[in-house]
Order: C-alpha cells, then structure tokens, then sequence
C-alpha cells in the first residue's frame, strides 16, 4: 500500500478589487528564488470551494462554452474532477520574495484558496509548436490572450 | 481548519522498453472522452518514488543544467519540492478509452508512478505567446520538441 498522497498549502489566493496575488507562505519563500526571471508561472491550487462528493465523482459534463457538447472532464478544465487540483498559466507582473508576494493579472481561483505548488513556464517542456484542439472549440484563440480585451470570454461562452 | 487536501491515484504509469502509456483506471475511463481531440495533455503525478523527508524540505538547488547556479525549487521542475506534484506536457500518440491507455512519446515518470490527473493542452490558456526565461536558459529551445533527436538534452544537461 502506497504512502497517502496529502497535500499541505505553501500558499493562498488573493482575489479582489485590489487585483489578484498568490501570497507565499514565509518558510517556503526562499523556493522564489530567481522565480521572476521567468516571464510566466503555473500555479497549482486545490478547489476546496467547489469541492464537494458530488463533484469528485464527475467524468463527464456538458461545459460553459459547448452545452451541447457531452465531454469527459479529463478533457476539460472544469473544477469538478476526481482530484480538485487546479492549474492555471499567469502572466507575472511582479514578485516580492521577502514579502512572498506574486502579482499576476488574473487568477480564475476564489480569494482564500489554498495554493500547492508554483512551476516556472519552461518554452522547452510547455510550450507546444504543433498544437490541434477540437473542431467545437476551433474558433478559440491559438494563444493565450496577452492584453485585457484581447479576448471576447463572453462570446467564447466562458465568462 | 480546512479538510485535508488527498489524493486518490486515477491510474499508472507504465514507462519500459515497450514505451511509455497512462493506464487510467476502469472506473475514471469515461473521463477520458473526446480527450483524443486534443494533440497534447498534462499528465500530474506524485513523485512518490523521490519523495523523501528530505526532499520536501527542498527550497533551492542547483539544477543539473546550471550546477553553478542556485535558485529556487518554484523556479524549476525539480521533483523536489514541497508537494511533489510532478507535471508534463505530453504529445498523444493515441488513446484507448475501453482499455484507458494513453500513448505517449516519453514520460519523465517511473514505471508503476500514480497519476492523480489530466488535463487537455487548451491554447488559450497554456500556450504563451510571448515568452522570456533567464539568461542562463537562453540557449534552450523556444518550444517543446516534436521529434527524437530535436533537441540534444544531452548537451543541455538534461540527460
């Protein structure tokens, strides 16, 4: 029998009209280390708030931006999955080590999430050349918007 | 106090001389749907097998592919970190879902490593147009390869 696998927070969200911020917890601070250098950060988070029994049985929904569209939700970036760890891609707009603070421009995390890890942005192992995503989602962006207003969220069906 | 964050593993990893798959478990199969639409998935894992005391009180290193350099474990993909949550870009080469087999090119995972989850390569959010990495990564390649023999990992202390 394995050892369980059990996370612990080495962080949290911060969301509001202030902007949005991962505040590091102070004994993991020194992992920032030349964390800035890079232009972009996966930050890894744990769902709690739209955890629920129910949402970790979820395999398969019909998501925001394609209702008619039945999906398994390994497919999918849906917060109801059978392990609640959430990933996203940010933009960096500052870090303060000393402080444990990263701005970013946007985090799709509630305020008070609990976050699990940080992985600098390696062109090498996450930046795909030759990408193909289905037809129904053929008329999304190739990219990930770079400026606010880049991207009508509205029309994709995704705000 | 919030619940305690634990995983369940939702399938395996199999790494040989026959290749490299993700078998996800019979009952997560259904999940998988239309995942076979997208050319490329992250696959998470625990790195149960590097996870020591010691290796979760890593904050800094110095990575193979710069010894003389010192940063800090968020800034790498170290599987030394306080989570080892261990994540991958990968190709699909093909999917099974009846037999819930995953094919893949590579996976920097050892045989028999628990998959805790997956998720579709979406371009919108993954995909980072413009991109900057420190000095010392500059002579990495901008993407991530596509074919053996691309890049000489070898060469950037990789291998």
């Amino acid at each position: 029998m394995p050892k369980e696998m059990v996370l612990k927070p080495i962080g949290v969200v911060h969301a509001g009209e202030q902007g949005f911020a991962v505040e590091v917890f102070p004994e993991y601070r020194p992992a920032l280390r030349e964390l800035g250098d890079f232009s972009h950060v996966h930050i890894l988070w744990w769902g709690d708030q739209t955890d629920t029994e129910e949402s970790r049985k979820s395999l398969t929904c019909n998501p925001p931006y394609a209702k008619e569209h039945t999906t398994g939700i390994f497919a999918t970036r849906s917060p109801n999955r059978p392990n609640p760890i959430l990933m996203t891609v940010c933009l960096v707009l500052d870090i303060n080590i000393e402080r444990g603070m990263i701005i970013v421009p946007y985090l799709d995390a509630f305020d008070g999430t609990q976050v699990v890890d940080i992985k600098a942005y390696f062109p090498l192992s996450d930046r795909v050349r030759s990408v193909s995503y289905p037809k129904w989602l053929s008329h999304w962006p190739e990219w990930m918007p770079e400026k606010e207003g880049e991207v009508d969220f509205e029309a994709l069906g995704l705000a």
